[in-house]
Order: structure tokens, then C-alpha cells, then sequence
């Protein structure tokens, strides 16, 4: 099949062997795929990955054990646990110290014609969702995700930082759910785009200790010493940059302020299937272009570039 | 009188003027002083502090508008609001951004004969808590500061990390309040004089993501990191340790664990005191040496082995 790897270095190629869906996993054929800051971090390095990237999809699933599967149009959770272990026997695969995840660690990925998942990852999708907008399942789960992990209050003063793909669907789900986040970057032309979308936004600027709740979305190390900036004593940052890598970090202002930092990461499909299915959010608007697989090359520069916002690709 | 001054520096003197308590404030005669691995930080540069350092004490009131006030034994609250702040308005002086913070920011500590402190700061002392008890109110109320912030539960896997004077506070507070905290450090000396106050320990081990919650004790960038690897995924750690400056440290664990960071510094005397009149906990044995103030390099010097706890100077 044709497959985006990664081995140190992206390569496209034609000839990647086709999986084989063991017993209790569906062979799915990916219609579209998202390009994720994640992916951007994997490929300068971040988890030492190598395999086929991508792990937003949505498919169809063209074989499986299960009978009612094959033929549904599907997206997945992409940590498969152990089903063994304590956390998987409390429903949280997505720390199974011994599972795989979709495109980033040891299990290949969505950036191909097809892909594997155990049976129980996979989601059938209502008609009513189309897959532009499916295929934002995954970050839209990691955006509620903070809603499992922190109470947030609706008179909370809430600042997103960051202007990128994560920031967005973070404040659309906030929003949806009855909050008055703000968005705080620096890119003029996308602070317009949020704009656009009915969201509020701030130029960054001088609101030191400020705010109950600052979400991290920056994606850069520098991105956590100015959230702590902008975080009230005894607020809480929501930490959802992944970095590759150490950075230069002064912890000193979080134990003076007494600041919570909450490290957050995959949400459960579910809740963002529910969230689509009654329109409270539509992503389909963040969509810039899709690309054929084999422009690989022209679709990770556009995801790279602040002029875009989600880039996805199209394998068949 | 005789101080203790910093200006990059420590320097004795004997003719530092005698401080003179303004409205408001009482003038108080300082009997025994605590040195803190935070003066050890300030010594090094921590805060830019210059002046007299010095945040643990115990002492008698020698002159206050208040009568009531004059004579008494007291522990004194380190900081000093502005009073009209919305942190002051709901009793967390200890986070108003115009504070000062006795021998810390902006005002004069105790390794001096005489300090100042709002008179609203002072706590007047219940006869059964001894001087050498009632000097570590201040660290102590740091350690219980812990229960103010966050819910533990009793039947939370634990882990102190350091085996210093802070962990050790942490570790008797939690003991005494029906918790089972291990301390896990890696000086042999050390651990076995804990085991001798009573408290379980562990050396350091591979036991990776193992506990609930993690509270790092070490005053170390480096422990950071260490505490991180040993808290569970979801789990929580305290970060007690404030270090001087910059560190090398990688965040992603804490958003691939979804790890809560729970930054904690000072607590409230009163609840210290109330644990110390109740005999819960007896600090005195982690007394290791009292020194005269002007033998002030001896003292800093036996702080700083690992050969010894606590260290108190006596000023007058």
C-alpha cells in the first residue's frame, strides 16, 4: 500500500506491505487523516518513532471478525491497552504503561492506505457527522479531556495560549460548553481566523497573575514559562504542549504562587462523537486543504505554516 | 543590635540599627531562629534578597500598641499583606503581590536580635508548646499547607522524596495525620535516624510510576525529574523543593501521565500550632545544635551537612 514513514526521515513509498489485523483488530481503510503538532514533533525526533505516522483518521472498516464492523464508517481511539493491567481494567488504556497508540509509539499509524485497531477502538459514526468534520475526533476528545481532569467554573477567567490547531479546538469546546475562554497568541492573521469563528482574543500582553485558569497550547517550551506568567496564585495551567526534549525551565514561580499544573493529554472519543453529533461544534471551518498522500511534502509545510490551520491528507 | 545581614554575602554585625516597628506593627525580641534550606537558597542568590534573612523563629513581644500583645510568646505569620488586595480580602496574605515576606522579600528576618511584624502576624503561644518546638511552627505549617491544597486519601500510596529537614516535617505532619508516607532518599544516615523518629523509608529504587503521590522534598532541580518518573500516571506531585534559577527539565511525561504538579510554599501557623499543642507532633528531637548568632559559619555550615537536621541560632 502507499505509506508516509518515518524513520529519522519522512519517505513516501508505494511498496509498504499492507497490514495484517490480527485476531480482535479490523483492518480499516483511512479516508482522510489530520496532521497533528504531535506528528510535527515526531518527526523532529520527539519519542524516537519510527513507523507510519498519523494518528487522526476517519475510515472504513473493509475486515473484521465482527460481522457488524465491516462497512462502518469509524474513527479510533488510538491507545490500545494491554487489557490487563489496572488502568486498563479501569478504562484508561490511554495508561497502559504496555500499550501502543496510533502513530506514535509502536503501532503504525493513519498516514497510509490502511490501518489496524483492536475491535473495541473503534467508533461507528451517526450519518449525521461528515468525515471532515469525524475526523476531528481525536484532538476534540483531548480539548474535553480537560473537563475529565479539572473543575473548571463557568465564572472561571479562562486564557488559551496559543493561536494553533490545539488552542482552537480547545476554545471551541470551552465555548461550547457554556465558557468565556480567550485566546492568547501573536499571529495577527490568526487571531482574525478566531475571531472569525465567534472567538475572543488578546493580543498577549502584560495580564500577569491574572487568570484561574491559563491553558498551554503554545506547543514550545516558552510557552510554559509565560503561561506561568499569566496564571493567578493558586490558578491552574493546563498543560497540553508535548515538546521534544528538556527545556530551561525556573519551577520556583509555581511553588511560590502555588500553582497547579495539569498535564494533559488524549481525551475518549465518545465524548467528542456526542459534542459533533449535536452540532455544539463544527471543526469543518478549521479544515485548509486536503492533500493527497503523496504530496506529503506540501501538506507538512502547510501544517508548519501559521497561515493554515488543520491540514489533512487523503492516502487513497 | 547583632544580625545576620546578606547583600550577596553573609556578613555579622554588631551595630545593625535596631529595627522600629511602625503603626501597626510590634517590635519582637527574637529567643531561637531556624535555619531553612530556603536561607541556604538565599545565600546562593534565590529572590535577590538582601538584607537580614531569617523565617523561622520564636520570640517575645518588647513593644506594640497593643497591649494584650505585650510579653507574649509568639511564632509570627512571615507574610505581610497589603491589606486591600482581593488575595488579602479572603485571608491568603500569603499570596498578595505586594507582600513582603520576612526575611525573604522586602523585610528584615530573624537572625537578628529584634524583628518587626504586623501584630495582626503574631500568634501568641499556649504554655505546653517548648521554644525549640514552637520555632518550627513556620516549617511545619509549610508541611501542612499540603492538606489545604490538596485531597489526599488515606489509602494513597505515598512517597516523600529527600530525606532533609523539609521531608521530614512532611512526613510527621502526614504520620500524624493517619497517612503512610515513605521517604525515599539516599543518605544511609539519614534514613536510619528516620526509622528512629519512627517514620518508613525506602532508598531511592526503580519503583517507577508506582505511587499516588509524590512530594518533592529535595530542594534539588534534579529531583524534579525523579519524582515525576515516580508518581503514576494521573497521580499527583507536590512540589515543595524552591530552587535558585533555571533547570534542564523535560514536561512531557507530565502530559503523557496527565500528572497534576501542585506547586506548595507557606501554610498557616494556627493550624501548626494546634498539631504542636496537641502533641501530635514532637519536632524537637530533629534538633541538632543551637548556636550563639555570631557563631553564624558554624551554624550555616552544619545546615548544610547532611550529617545534621535541624540547626537553630540563638540571637541574644
Amino acid at each position: 500500500m502507499r505509506a508516509l514513514t518515518l524513520n529519522q526521515s519522512l519517505e513516501f513509498r508505494h511498496d509498504y506491505p499492507d497490514p495484517v489485523a490480527p485476531a480482535g483488530e479490523s483492518l480499516v481503510k483511512v479516508t482522510l487523516a489530520g496532521i497533528c503538532g504531535t506528528d510535527l514533533e515526531l518527526a523532529r525526533g520527539y519519542m524516537g518513532f519510527s513507523g507510519i505516522p498519523g494518528h487522526e483518521f476517519v475510515g472504513v472498516v473493509v475486515e473484521s471478525a465482527d460481522p457488524s464492523l465491516i462497512g462502518q464508517r469509524v474513527v479510533g481511539e488510538i491507545n490500545a491497552g494491554c487489557r490487563r493491567c489496572a488502568q486498563c481494567a479501569i478504562g484508561l488504556e490511554r495508561h497502559c504503561a504496555n500499550r501502543t497508540v496510533l502513530g506514535i509509539l509502536g503501532r503504525d499509524g493513519s498516514f497510509a492506505e490502511y490501518l489496524r485497531l483492536p475491535d473495541e477502538n473503534l467508533i461507528s459514526l451517526p450519518e449525521e457527522i461528515e468525515d471532515r468534520a469525524a475526523v476531528f475526533a481525536e484532538p476534540l476528545a483531548a480539548a474535553y479531556e480537560i473537563f475529565e481532569q479539572v473543575e473548571i467554573r463557568r465564572d472561571h477567567s479562562i486564557l488559551i495560549l496559543g493561536d494553533g490547531r490545539l488552542a482552537t479546538l480547545v476554545a471551541l469546546a470551552m465555548k461550547a460548553e457554556g465558557y468565556a475562554p480567550i485566546i492568547g497568541g501573536h499571529h495577527r492573521e490568526k487571531l482574525l481566523r478566531l475571531n472569525q469563528l465567534g472567538l475572543e482574543t488578546l493580543a498577549e500582553t502584560d495580564l500577569k497573575g491574572r487568570f484561574d485558569v491559563v491553558v498551554d497550547c503554545t506547543g514550545a517550551s516558552a510557552g510554559f514559562g509565560r503561561a506561568i506568567e499569566l496564571t493567578r496564585p493558586r490558578g491552574t495551567l493546563i498543560l497540553k504542549s508535548t515538546m521534544a526534549g528538556e527545556a530551561r525551565i525556573d519551577l520556583a514561580p509555581v511553588v511560590i504562587n502555588e500553582i497547579t499544573v495539569v498535564g494533559s493529554r488524549c481525551g475518549r472519543l465518545r465524548t467528542a462523537i456526542i459534542a459533533l453529533a449535536s452540532r455544539k461544534i463544527d471543526p469543518k471551518p478549521l479544515v485548509s486543504t486536503i492533500y493527497p498522500l503523496a504530496e506529503w511534502r506540501e501538506a507538512f509545510a502547510a501544517a508548519r505554516s501559521p497561515s493554515s490551520v488543520k491540514i489533512l491528507l487523503r492516502p487513497s
